[in-house]
């Protein structure tokens, strides 16, 4: 594999997406995140609500915290978070505090994506990209509920 | 004590002003929170932003996340959370994934606090009130800071 491919938005999301097949495989909704800072993972996370009983375990949480506690800082203004599908308000909340530099995401999410409530929720820094392979994050949450019914 | 003064949304603000007290003490900004249900205190938390180095350790987060842990269950339609300033937008999306039942607040928070993104942030069924020792919740703040300077 040439380095370059590593450094492709298509590449961490798939990191991301790896991690949405774990949540998938303990059956929780299957949403994945990768944090990165030059071009390096320092924070993985996939949701585990259901696990934890907790609400706030979801993904991005999850990876922003490791993030913050591999990098010994909560600000991570030079990271940007990776996750398969649109975060929640609480996540975007989160990663306002963050002051995360950008966020990638694969497919949006009209129910509850926070973009819906006020696309001004994350930090007016943070740079914002989405449809990263939308069609491999929304099809693997597809899946899951397809198989709940 | 009359039983009656365990009842009262004052009470229950004192306990969460004890909280916050706990975090002006470590030098963490001073915010506390109490999930109560049935006049019972089922979780705690206070501010450890920069104890954790984590965004996400706000007093509500922590006092839920107990509150679910004591009570087994992530949803807490049954419960009040009694917190001493207004939460962010990351606390009322949490508090929505959590259908709590009501959220009780001292000062207003008119930066940071969810309302000025979108009032509906919260579960419809939330019932939110407001103003609840806010003098005493916004003094604690406003010493923190005082004494920063």
């Amino acid at each position: 594999m040439h380095k370059q491919e590593f450094l492709t938005h298509e590449f961490f999301m798939r990191q991301a997406l790896q991690e949405a097949q774990q949540a998938f495989d303990k059956n929780e909704i299957p949403i994945g995140a990768v944090v990165v800072t030059n071009n390096q993972i320092v924070g993985r996370g996939h949701n585990l609500t259901e696990q934890f009983k907790d609400v706030s375990a979801h993904a991005e949480l999850l990876a922003i915290t490791a993030a913050a506690n591999f990098l010994d800082t909560k600000y991570l203004n030079r990271c940007t978070l990776y996750v398969t599908i649109e975060p929640c308000v609480m996540c975007a909340g989160a990663l306002a505090w963050a002051q995360i530099g950008a966020v990638v995401y694969g497919a949006a999410e009209p129910k509850t994506g926070f973009s819906k409530y006020n696309p001004s929720l994350l930090h007016p820094k943070t740079i914002i990209i989405k449809d990263v392979l939308s069609a491999e994050c929304a099809g693997l949450i597809q899946t899951f509920f397809k198989n709940k019914r």
